[in-house]
C-alpha cells in the first residue's frame, strides 16, 4: 500500500519527487515518511522550514488518503483546509516525520459522516524528530470526499 | 534588493529554486511573490498545499530578512518558530502570494528587541490571492537574532 501512495505523489505531485518524500513503513500508530536533508537545506545548513511543514502536509494527506482506503472509498477528493506547525529545534540531519493514525473513536466519526454525507474531516498530527527530540509538531485539518 | 534575496534563496535554499519562487515586487506595502502552477501541481490540477505553504513561509522570511537590513543587520540569523495557515479556497493558475510589511509599532518594538537583547520577533502575514479572492492566508512568527 505505501509503495502505492508513494507512486501516486511522486507521479501526480510533482514537489514531492523533487523534495525526495519517501514513505518508509505504516503500522496501526504510524506512518513513517522521510526525505533527504541535502536537497531540502536552507541557508542555515539545517532543514528549510518551507520542507519540514511541506513533508508534514503530504505525509498526513497521504495518511487521510490511506484511511478512505481501509473505508474502501474508490475516488476520493482530499484537501488540506487548515494547519498549525511549531518549529522547536532545527533538523540537521535526513529529516524523518511520524504521522499518527487516528484514534478509534475519531475514525468512526468520519466513517459516519463520509456514509451520511459523503464528506467529513479529520485532524491528523504528526511531527518530525532527531535523536528522540521533537523538531517539528504539525496539526492538520483535511477534508475527505467522495466523488 | 529583491534581487539581491531572490539570488540568496535560490542559492542557499535549493527548494526554492526547484520551486521557482520569484520575488516581483516590494514596496511600503507589500512583497509579491510568484511560482509557476504546472511544477507545483497536485493531484486535482490546482496548486499542492505543500507549495503553497513553503511559498507563504520563503516570503515571509524574505520579508524578515529585508526588515533586519532595513535596521542595518548586517549578519543575521532567521528562522520560523510556528505559523497557522488556512487554506480557504483551491488555486488553479499561476501562485501569487503578498506578503505584507509588519506595522510600524510592531517593527519599532522589533527595533528595540534587537538593539537591546541582540534579537527579537515579529509576526509576518502572508496571503495567496486569485482573482482578487484570498485562497491561503498564513500568519508566521519569525525570530531574528544578530549574529
Amino acid at each position: 500500500m505505501i509503495k502505492e501512495i508513494q507512486n501516486k505523489i511522486h507521479t501526480q505531485i510533482p514537489m514531492t519527487k523533487l523534495m525526495q518524500v519517501e514513505l518508509k513503513t505504516l503500522d496501526d500508530i504510524k506512518l513513517i515518511t522521510t526525505a533527504p536533508l541535502n536537497i531540502n537545506i536552507n541557508d542555515k545548513g539545517t532543514a528549510f522550514g518551507g520542507s519540514l511543514n511541506t513533508l508534514t502536509i503530504i505525509s498526513s494527506w497521504c495518511m487521510a488518503y490511506y484511511i478512505s482506503k481501509k473505508f474502501n472509498i474508490n475516488d476520493s477528493s482530499i484537501v488540506i483546509s487548515k494547519n498549525e506547525t511549531k518549529f522547536l529545534r532545527p533538523v540537521t540531519k535526513d529529516i524523518i516525520c511520524n504521522t499518527f493514525v487516528p484514534q478509534k473513536d475519531e475514525l468512526s466519526q468520519l466513517k459516519l459522516s463520509l456514509d451520511k454525507k459523503s464528506r467529513g474531516s479529520i485532524i491528523i498530527n504528526a511531527q518530525i524528530v532527531e535523536d528522540e527530540k521533537v523538531c517539528v509538531n504539525f496539526k492538520g485539518t483535511y477534508i475527505i470526499k467522495k466523488v
